[in-house]
């Protein structure tokens, strides 16, 4: 049986059941984990799944922050350091990633309190150790989205470190044979089956 | 062994490989196909695997378009209409789906070509019948993103149509129940097995 939801169903829904029905209407999600350093060198982590493919050349990946959420501690570390890590979430990492979704106060590093353990490189943004698929960041730019006072956070790909295993012939990345997980709404991770990749797809192909 | 590739590696991979490559690195995308008219009533669909959840009151979900690309008919018919709709993906409807990314031309309606079929509701825009999860969309904003001449395009739900079965007791949709699937890079598509929902992270509950 199918229902039907118009503008004055969503209006009368209480809060947080609004938050997880629409949260889980776009399909599903990235699991990142954001990895900053305030100007003082305070960590923190954040766990995002907005993050959103921009653009190959330059290599732009996107995220959305909300006002007044727990992710506040990461775009302010964002914009005072101008860099982050991003790390993909596997299977065996799931709850210590949801973990770092909790509130904690200012100068509380998140990856003590997950159990997560900070990695540094080259950079002075902290990866996460157990991840097996991680980005170096530098933020390029900040739109604000007036609609509804979110930011959508824009930043350039410095270096990537993966596993050589999961690089196919043609540079596509098998990331499920990395165990990255997949999300929806605010709490329920995923695993994947691969369904196979398909060819490029042209007209007058006939209908599939 | 993990291989680790700085700016300029990512500078001399082959513009095909590096699209693959970067395109796998934001991680789990979700699966839509895009249904709109134009001026005159010509239907067109297009998959796209940027939506993103934006907000959920108002309900908000953004989409990228490139520049140049099979959405560009999707775009135009998104601004001169100003309504679309939005079709979740499911196992079964892979193949017909990836067809409609092949670079028809203006006035070949992609339901005619890939077997998939209009459905037309209260407004202009028409669904995807074999779709589970569908919703209908006014558009909110454009947003151009200067760094490399993208949009982003800035959706309001109006209307909602899905099993009813999917949704929890708290409003949380069970979107894998309803064979929707996941993107990863181009052309690899993913079904789900669910690892649980989990509670709401609080502070101070231990390492996980």
């Amino acid at each position: 049986m199918q229902s039907t939801f118009r503008l004055k169903d969503l209006a009368i829904m209480e809060q947080r059941y609004r938050a997880h029905f629409v949260n889980s209407l776009s399909g599903f999600k990235s699991a990142n984990l954001i990895g900053t350093v305030d100007a003082q060198g305070n960590e923190n982590l954040s766990i995002v799944s907005s993050c959103v493919h921009l653009g190959a050349d330059p290599a732009l990946i996107g995220f959305v922050s909300r006002p007044n959420t727990v992710e506040r501690h990461t775009i302010e570390n964002i914009k005072a350091t101008g860099e982050y890590t991003l790390n993909h979430v596997h299977a065996g990492m799931i709850n210590a990633a949801h973990q770092s979704s909790a509130r904690y106060a200012r100068h509380t590093s998140e990856f003590t309190e997950t159990g997560l353990t900070p990695l540094y490189g080259e950079g002075i943004a902290p990866f996460v150790a157990q991840s097996k698929i991680r980005l170096y960041m530098s933020l390029r730019e900040c739109l604000t989205i007036e609609l509804n006072s979110t930011e959508f956070i824009i930043g350039e790909i410095q270096q990537v470190t993966l596993p050589s295993s999961i690089i196919a012939e043609d540079g596509k990345l098998l990331i499920e044979n990395a165990q990255s997980v997949a999300v929806s709404g605010l709490d329920e991770y995923h695993t994947t089956q691969t369904t196979g990749r398909l060819a490029y797809a042209k007209p007058n192909q006939g209908i599939p």
